[in-house]
């Protein structure tokens, strides 16, 4: 179960206890570099879509198991996968994003909360009228 | 990049071409058991809770880029990217499923669409009010 890098995110944030929590508390404007390769898999991709991404939170700690949420000293620990913790064994992170612009390989996307340099490991569509986050 | 389980889904859908191909078209009762080791990680699980898995697929072809959306041959081939086929660079699944009872490290769940075997990579909780799917 290895996974490859589809794509980079190029973004302001570098630190993580600066960046928003989740992508529609003020993320600043991204850029998803894609790799060579997969050209094919982006056809179809176009301005205003609403996308899933996955990415794999580089800076996170596999081993934690209980934290509390939004790491609020005052909440009670919870076991991470009651919570959006990048803490987590897999920290796969889930992100609702809209497409600003495509310029070939490039796309910009708004509302991503993922720190430069984050791999992105896969992107889906929304489904239905509920929306994803 | 490496992905470990978590858990395993167990369901009476064995064959791929057979199983509803979103959650809400059909999906039987289904149950997680967990690996040794995720008791703290579960902390806070109960039933009613709708929480997002994330699955590899593992039946699924990690070289195909481009696909008719929904095996529909009338419809014209897309990105894989653009889709939710579960024919990706990274298979990894994405299912939102509604919690009908937590018995220790068994957990069974409604709405989950992933065949018997499928490994469980992570669980997050669905943010904000609009669902997730």
């Amino acid at each position: 179960m290895d996974l490859i890098r589809i794509a980079t995110v190029e973004s302001p944030l570098t630190d993580r206890a600066a960046a928003p929590k989740q992508g529609d508390e003020g993320a600043p404007e991204a850029t998803l570099g894609f790799e060579v390769g997969f050209a094919e898999a982006r056809e179809g991709m176009e301005t205003g879509d609403v996308l899933v991404l996955l990415t794999w939170l580089d800076r996170a700690s596999r081993d934690v198991l209980r934290v509390h949420p939004r790491d609020d000293l005052a909440r009670p620990e919870q076991g991470v996968f009651t919570t959006r913790s990048a803490d987590r064994p897999n920290p796969i992170g889930l992100h609702r994003v809209r497409v600003l612009a495509v310029d070939g390989p490039r796309l910009t996307v708004a509302g991503l909360e993922a720190l430069d340099g984050t791999p992105v490991v896969d992107v889906k569509p929304v489904l239905g009228s509920v929306g994803e986050r």
